[in-house]
């Protein structure tokens, strides 16, 4: 078993991190760039190690830092955690040539489902269904007018490195189709320096559904039901939850063996989402993350299974604790992510309690919320034994939350929970725009 | 439905009513002495009625104010929550022929269940195991020095109008029977206003075990799984969790099913617990909470159904929202009860959080500690999937609670959580004895 981690991010997902460790009874090392000098996971933690100034380049992301205070502080193993270098094939090359252990799937498998062009391939090869696209890269733009033709308007062009929304075009009308690519691929190779796209049919409004894996070395490999995410800003997600109002049994039956079929094809080691569009009672692959995400409190509220710790057991080199038959969807979870508009020293803070109620945050009085990194700064994630119980139990919690000295989305937050549309569980992915209609 | 609650209580069992008040919509007022003026119930809550000054007895206790308060209001019930008036006949009574609903079982109920012989001598008509002993109160000293020769030293001797520990003595050897017994009566006498005394074996270091029970007007008694409470400091519960070690399925579906049929006779209408005696794989009946106990999350969180909304609900004579087939213990649960050893201001307060982690407080930063009040400061309660990864978070939570400005009893929580004797599960109600032992 592994004994100590050093745990190479920052925020609520480190103390999140922290907490397993401590659990375990695993030695927890945080590294912290020096505008984190009194962030609460280093302070939580059993040694912390400063890497660098507090631009994420210099520190979060700086490898070789990051390694050397692993090496430093004699750890076993690297918790990539989730965003900086949690996707980095190179870093988790790094990290295993080095002799740690790398707390996710191997390299090679970042690398693959790094490559959207790439994954989708694999996805259709191991019969999860796609959206209707070019079968890899556009490289012949007559050929791919011709696609479009075929799979009918709107289509929607994307950057095969591309990822949270960024180096997307939609095509309404064929006349726009051959300056639309040109457009794309150059913004494509100024992005992600890799001009790279591919073609797919565009789904207006469909809904965003994910499948939770964990997987073993020992070959074993589980879904833990979806989340439903089509609660989003600007393609941010804004709320998830479990499960599903779009997902019927018989749906997440087959969405989950067809994700347990292709991460068992990949060889996957640890825990991992399959990013799905669920469109007219279909559903479509749309991309894998090779980490654990952000919103995995909402599965781990509804099956009682701690990904963390499963994550850690299988970096180990053990086997999982569940079995698939172990794991049942009990009642109704939902995580609302609490955002700061703008950076601030934190004046007031009382996380809300009691049944049901889950806070992973990092905040306490008088914390500075820095202005250099992610703008969340709480989870809230709450259990209902039916979404109406679950709603009604987040609308409380968020009007309970006192946090003040910086501007949030609580407010926001409570509009979307209690709104018509939200409740009705019949929308698509623009419902913000609706939910913010509502009340007008 | 019941629109209006007024919550004649405070505290952290007063927070956890204004927040099963807000999810079921439900508008809450809350009632407060002088000394809880700035109490976060009060800040929680819809409306807020001052009912006179600090000591209880002007204000907690004071009936007339209370039910004024409800009137003032216009509130549709009154929850006593737990201590205060919450087992007092006469409120019960009063509030309901003032015209408002009691959340609690019928006054008569709370009278019958008050009296510890009738409450025996109606378990025993029910078929509940009882300890042997005098078949009622003690009247010819003759006729109970008999007794306790044929049930063997050493018996107990217990005021009928006791509780929680005062008026009990134990007796070891016959030649101090009568001595003792006209003690015992006299002392119950001075405190009880009453010197009403009965006779018991004493069982040596049993397991203190209870039993929760839901019921509604329509006739449905559900029980919930068991919470064992063995860990004591004088008589007060310290540390309650759910399963018991010592309780098998077979015993946990007799003790259920005994109680179904208890409460059952009794007409029974919302929460209540029944108290054993666990003894060498015999359980006893001790006595019936008719109301909700401070130790009722550990039920909630094995269970996921929420006590004190379904308390509501049963007041307001609709259904249970639950029948015995849905109650399934899942995983395992303990809490702690954060005591304060002495009032002070709080200045630095950060309530831990995280995967299966409930605080129920009413702490908050500049918060003062009354020395008015009962001691418990805040309610710490866990989940896991099993005992030791259970009291392996709770050891987590505790050394992450942020508490300064009152000495508290955080790091005796942490001993006994972490005490091979109590890890063991095999120990009896002498356990903090052993544990504070086990480090010397």
């Amino acid at each position: 078993m592994i004994k100590s981690i050093l745990i190479a991010n920052r925020g609520e997902i480190a103390v999140r991190i922290v907490r397993a460790c401590k659990e375990l009874g695993i030695r927890s090392v945080m590294v912290y760039s020096e505008a984190d000098q009194h962030s609460l996971p280093v302070k939580m933690a059993d040694q912390a190690v400063c890497i660098g100034p507090a631009q994420s380049r210099a520190s979060y992301l700086n490898i070789d830092n990051i390694i050397a205070a692993a090496s430093l502080t004699h750890c076993d193993a690297i918790h990539p955690g989730v965003g900086f270098l949690s996707e980095n094939p190179k870093f988790a090359r790094k990290v295993e040539e080095n002799g740690f252990i790398f707390i996710g799937p191997k390299w090679q498998t970042i690398a693959a489902m790094g490559d959207k062009v790439e994954a989708k391939r694999t996805a259709r090869k191991y019969g999860v269904p796609c959206i209707p696209g070019s079968e890899g890269s556009i490289e012949d733009i007559e050929k791919a007018y011709q696609a479009a033709e075929e799979m009918g308007y709107p289509v929607i062009i994307k950057a095969a490195s591309g990822g949270g929304g960024k180096g997307m075009r939609i095509v309404r009308d064929p006349e726009d189709f051959v300056g639309t690519l040109k457009i794309a691929s150059s913004e494509a190779e100024q992005a992600f320096n890799d001009g790279t796209v591919y073609l797919e049919k565009y789904l207006e409004n469909p809904r965003h559904v994910e499948v939770q894996i964990l997987a073993d070395s020992h070959g074993t490999v589980v879904h833990l039901g979806e989340r439903d995410c089509s609660v989003q800003e600007n393609h941010q997600k804004l709320v998830e939850e479990s499960p599903s109002t779009v997902v019927t049994p018989e749906m997440r039956e087959r969405m989950g063996s067809d994700a347990v079929r292709l991460f068992s094809g990949l060889d996957y080691v640890g825990a991992g989402t399959i990013e799905f569009l669920v469109y007219e009672n279909n559903y479509y692959f749309m991309e894998i993350n090779a980490r654990v995400q952000v919103e995995h409190p909402v599965t781990e509220m509804v099956t009682g299974v701690d990904i963390i710790a499963e994550q850690i057991l299988a970096a180990s080199g053990q086997r999982l604790s569940i079995t698939q038959d172990d794991i049942k969807l009990e009642g109704y979870a939902v995580e609302c992510r609490i955002n700061a508009k703008a950076p601030g020293k934190i004046t007031d803070y009382l996380p809300p309690g009691g049944f049901g109620t889950r806070i992973d945050s990092f905040l306490y009085n008088g914390y500075m919320v820095s202005p250099f990194y992610d703008s969340m700064i709480a989870k809230v994630i709450v259990r209902g034994k039916d979404r109406n119980a679950g709603l009604d139990r987040m609308y409380r919690v968020l009007d309970e939350l006192v946090l003040h000295g910086v501007p949030t989305n609580t407010e926001l937050q409570k509009r979307i929970i209690s709104s018509k549309i939200f409740r009705s569980g019949e929308y698509g992915t623009d419902v913000l725009k609706h939910i913010l209609a509502e009340e007008e």
